[in-house]
């Protein structure tokens, strides 16, 4: 069942998703969503179908079988991926918002509001629900949305974006407000990062290695999201009992996952009283200790190389180390962290303050698991990723941080001296 | 007086910044401003020495006037740059603001802060003040200044700095928390811009090439500032006097800036009435026209061409083009602005409102000149640059918009079901 997809005019798509984002009105949008829901789930047997080649075509190639299960679809997972659009519907609307305003000594009104971005690109790996989430939220944003998943997903992602586009038409808008680069040709990723001026916000989804080639290929903006080398530091002052619980959340409880922890920093101080306890939980949740020296003259635990540090195992696997003191544990962190999410167990609120306040990263928790960084546990009732950069938004990005600025600026005929 | 620069070892040179930036306290970042002011005003007859040098410099190449004036230092400038940064001083610290925060269903308790970037590195061309606005406005906010200045202005940008170090060390500061890239080497500037992890954010201030260029090589994130494309549109309901007021205003008061206007946009039910009265004001104040084809059948002027309708002239020159009406205003800014600044001068509500809600620009005014569009006159004390993209800040870029964000959460034990 591989098609071979005809070449695509990437320009001609972009000023077609330009044309169809401009002037998008809000109650349209909003019946849109619960449309295109409402096409996925009566869809849904196509979908599967369409999925199953991608599944047998992935299956054939020998891919590991962690990722065809992120590539799978079956019925209840579509219908899972259409309540999430569906619930898009339901969060308030991002644009139109006065951020701030004020009036200016010559009387010009100056009110700062938010706007859509335009023409938003996503790049994304394998999960096929990234094609409907972005394109929802983008919708829900007032933009439009590009979509470049994985060649691997090319069926699936045809399918659930005819079901999106069906949607969209059914309620009187112009369905290039959602378009796929329907092709596995990789020069298009290339293309699409270079199309500065048709292409307003680039975000990639997946891996290391799809991020790293985004960020150093775009030449339009684009925000960097997730990857998560993520540290628990357990300090002299900790509750034990609370940290090992915490430990043992934030590796075990969906280690796959960008907010899950990959490091143990544990104090020298209670090294002793602590590792033992620990390692026993995490060894029976089936986690792989890589320890420093000193963890190994208390623990059972596989030598950790210098890589294991700066590594983002997304499995059962645990690096630890002992550090002196709490400002060790921030200089290891300054330089092994990806600027995620960061943690402290203490009671001691000197030294948590300090943890905060020197820690840099999009989220820094105190006595709480890692895992909680994530844009729907923070009530953003949606999520588009996670943010590890400074610029824009930091930390999970919902649909409120989808959008841009515009100064509106009011007169009666000022001019300038 | 060409000095030949040894080899900068730049990632050695980022890492000194990033030391010097971590925990930069606000109390003595303050101090260090003052104390800069008082160090470039006492070393202001050493600045223009070196500064001298520059301009000899480039007179020799035949560098033409108005850039060697860019580049010229007099006391009194030196002074003026002074008393720029002190003002900075003034300013309220934008670091360790609390910008929402909430409590969880769980009881975790969210602050979202505002943080340094960390380590900013700016690119620009050859006026030597950007080294103090610069370095003055990347302190203030906590961040460390990488400064590459133009090879032309290389001596000047030595004098300065050296005199803005030894103001931040006479307070007791790291003086690496501000550094130049001491060599006309353009290879630096590409490293500059590949120095992911060590470089939070560049900022290009500077001609269309240079923002271009920087903006193609970056890996590092970026705010693309400045060009300016800017329309004004006078509607058919437009007061004629105010019209042509702004007009004048918007091209002729500082024509070399990207918040004047390069092109009016007429509506033709007012291009009689309106044309040759403007035009006549415009060519008093020294202005060429280039005119459509419509246009030149009221006023005479030189036949436009395409490329004029995108050029950003920094000249008395003005781009003139006659409408059908109000959307054909809006589909030329759509095709044609950079995203700075427009304005449409009209009595009608209805059009204001529809120019303001569908051109997608960092500022938009209704009856007033484009040259509002500015840090200082929109009240921010300082500017970085104009924004011109949609990532971040958009518009005017003062002290609060030149921080990152951080959520801060506390707990009291919280593990993820």
């Amino acid at each position: 069942m591989t098609t071979v997809a005809p070449p695509v005019d990437l320009n001609a798509l972009l000023d077609r998703a330009r044309t169809a984002q401009a002037g998008l009105p809000y109650g349209p949008r909003r019946a849109a969503l619960l449309e295109v829901a409402a096409r996925l789930r009566a869809r849904a047997p196509e979908i599967v179908r369409a999925n199953a080649a991608d599944v047998e075509g992935e299956t054939r190639r020998g891919t590991p079988a962690p990722l065809i299960d992120r590539l799978s679809l079956d019925e209840a997972r579509v219908h899972a991926i259409a309540d999430a659009c569906a619930q898009v519907a339901d969060l308030p609307d991002p644009l139109h918002r006065i951020v701030s305003g004020w009036r200016l000594p010559n009387g010009l009104e100056v009110r700062e509001t938010t706007v859509p971005f335009g023409v938003i690109a996503m790049i994304y790996e394998s999960r096929p629900n990234v094609t409907v989430d972005a394109a929802a939220l983008a919708l829900a944003a007032g933009s439009a949305a590009v979509l470049r998943g994985s060649a691997s997903a090319l069926h699936s992602n045809r399918a659930l974006t005819d079901a999106i586009r069906e949607g969209v038409a059914a309620v009187g808008l112009d369905p290039d407000v959602v378009q796929l680069v329907d092709s596995p040709d990789r020069a298009y990723v290339t293309e699409l990062l270079s199309a500065r001026g048709r292409v307003d916000l680039a975000i990639p989804r997946g891996g290391a290695s799809l991020i790293r080639h985004v960020v150093d290929t775009a030449k339009v903006p684009v925000i960097e999201t997730g990857v998560g080398n993520c540290h628990v530091y357990v300090h002299a002052d900790a509750d034990l009992e609370m940290a090992a619980e915490i430990v043992v959340n934030a590796k075990v409880q969906r280690p796959g996952v960008c907010n899950s922890a990959e490091t143990l920093l544990v104090d020298a101080a209670v090294a002793e009283a602590f590792l033992p306890a620990v390692a026993a939980r995490l060894r029976d949740a089936g986690v792989e200790l890589r320890g420093c020296d000193r963890t190994r003259t208390f623990v059972d635990a596989t030598p950790a190389t210098d890589a294991d540090w700066d590594e983002e195992f997304l499995d059962l696997i645990l690096a630890v180390r002992i550090v002196d003191d709490l400002d060790a544990a921030i200089a290891h962190v300054a330089r092994h962290g990806s600027g995620h999410t960061e943690a402290i167990v203490t009671r001691s609120r000197e030294a948590a303050r300090r943890f905060q306040a020197r820690v840099d990263a999009a989220a820094v928790f105190v006595n709480a698991s890692t895992r909680f960084t994530d844009g729907f546990v923070f009530g953003f009732g949606a999520e588009i990723g996670i943010s590890t950069q400074k610029l824009h938004a930091r930390g999970p990005m919902g649909l409120a941080q989808l959008v841009a600025r515009k100064y509106l600026v009011d007169g009666e005929g000022q001019i300038r001296d």
